[in-house]
C-alpha cells in the first residue's frame, strides 16, 4: 500500500524537495552555465512543476545563492582539512594541488560574481548575498589564521580581510578566463599567497601553548 | 560670416564629436553609474541627437569600452610616472598613496568588470574587450618589470601575468564594495603587492648597466 512505507514528516519532505531542486539546479548549471539556467529547466530536471519549485524557492536567484552557500561550505571544509594536522610546508604543497583544480567542475567564481553584481543592483538581494559572503570570508579567515599559525607567522592584516582578498583575486581571475583558455588562476593565487606567507613576520610567540611558557 | 572661422576637416570634426560624446558619457556615468547610463542621456548631455551619436558609435558598449580604454591609458601613465626616475622604496610609498585614491572618482573597476562579463556572453564583444584588456595588461606588465628592476628583484612570474593578477584583485575588490562602505581596496592591494615585491628573489645582475660589467 502507498501508506506502508515510513512517511516523511512535512519538514523532512520539504527538505528533500529542496535538496532535489538544488541537485537539479547544479546539473543544469553544469550544462548551460548560470546565465543559461532557467527555472523551467531546473523544475524539469528535478521532475517537479514550476509551481512546486516556486513553493520552495521564490525564484532563480535564491536557488543560485543556496547553491553558492553549499559550495562555499564544501570549499571551507576542504581547505580546513588541508590546513589541519600537518606542518605548514606540506599544507602549502597540498593547497597548490587543490588550487590547480579550482573551478574545474563548475565555475563557482563566476556564480559568486554574477550574484555579487546582482547585489550591487538590488539592496534586498544584497542583504542575503552579503550574509553568505560574510560567513564564507569569516570561515576562510579562521583557516588563514590557522595556516599562518602553523607556519609560525603573523598575518599582515585581519585574516578575514586577507581571505576576502583571496576571494576577490579568484573572482577577478575567473572573469579574465575564456572558455577555451587554460586557467592560470591556481598558479597566480598560489604565487600571491606564497608571497604573503613568506613576507609575514614571525609570530611573537609561535605555538605558545606547546613551547616554554 | 559662418565660413569665416577656420573650418575643421571632416576627420577633425568627427574626432571632436566623438570626444564630446565620450566626455558626456563620463559625466552621465559619474552621475548614474554604468548600468544607469543610457544612450539617450549621453546624447542629451553631449547636445547631439541620438542619430548623431549612433553615426559615431554603434551603441552604449563601444562608448563604454572607449571610456575604459582612455582610463586605462591614463592609469598606465600615472603608474609609469610613479615608478620612473625614483628608487624603489619611494615609488612604493607613492604607489600606496595612489592606490588609496583608486576609483574615488568613478568606479572604473566596476566598468571593466561589467564589460568583461558582457565579453563572456558575446564572442563578438569579447574580441574588442580582450584587445583593450590585453593592451593594458601588457603596459602594466612593463611597469611591473621596471618596478621589480628598480628594487633589484626578479619577478616571480611573467610580469604581464602579475599585472593581470593585480587587475583581477582590483576588480574582485570592487565587487565586494558597497556604496556606503569605506573602500579597503588600496590597502589590500598594497599588502599583496608589498608581499610579492618583498618575497621576490634578488636579480642575478641588478642594474647590470650601472655596475661592474
Amino acid at each position: 500500500m502507498a501508506t506502508a512505507r515510513k512517511r516523511l514528516t512535512r519538514d523532512e519532505s520539504q527538505a528533500q524537495t529542496r535538496e532535489r531542486i538544488l541537485l537539479a539546479a547544479r546539473a543544469v548549471v553544469a550544462r548551460n552555465g548560470f546565465a543559461g539556467a532557467s527555472v523551467r529547466d531546473i523544475a524539469e530536471e528535478a521532475g517537479y512543476s514550476q509551481g512546486a519549485l516556486y513553493s520552495n524557492f521564490s525564484g532563480k536567484e535564491p536557488i543560485m545563492l543556496e547553491l553558492l552557500r553549499q559550495h562555499m561550505r564544501e570549499e571551507a571544509e576542504q581547505l580546513q582539512a588541508i590546513v589541519k594536522g600537518s606542518d605548514g610546508a606540506a599544507s602549502l604543497d597540498r593547497l597548490g594541488t587543490w588550487a590547480g583544480t579550482l573551478n574545474s567542475e563548475v565555475d563557482w567564481s563566476m556564480l559568486a560574481l554574477e550574484l555579487q553584481l546582482l547585489a550591487h543592483r538590488s539592496p534586498t538581494f544584497a542583504a542575503d548575498y552579503d550574509e553568505v559572503h560574510e560567513a564564507h570570508a569569516k570561515n576562510l579567515g579562521q583557516i588563514v589564521a590557522e595556516f599562518y599559525r602553523s607556519l609560525g607567522r603573523e598575518p599582515q592584516l585581519d585574516p578575514r580581510e586577507l581571505a576576502a582578498g583571496c576571494m576577490a583575486l579568484a573572482h577577478g581571475l575567473a572573469l579574465q578566463r575564456r572558455k577555451d583558455s587554460e586557467a592560470p588562476a591556481g598558479r597566480l593565487i598560489m604565487t600571491f599567497l606564497g608571497a604573503l606567507l613568506a613576507d609575514a613576520k614571525p609570530s611573537e610567540s609561535p605555538g605558545s601553548e606547546d613551547r616554554e611558557t
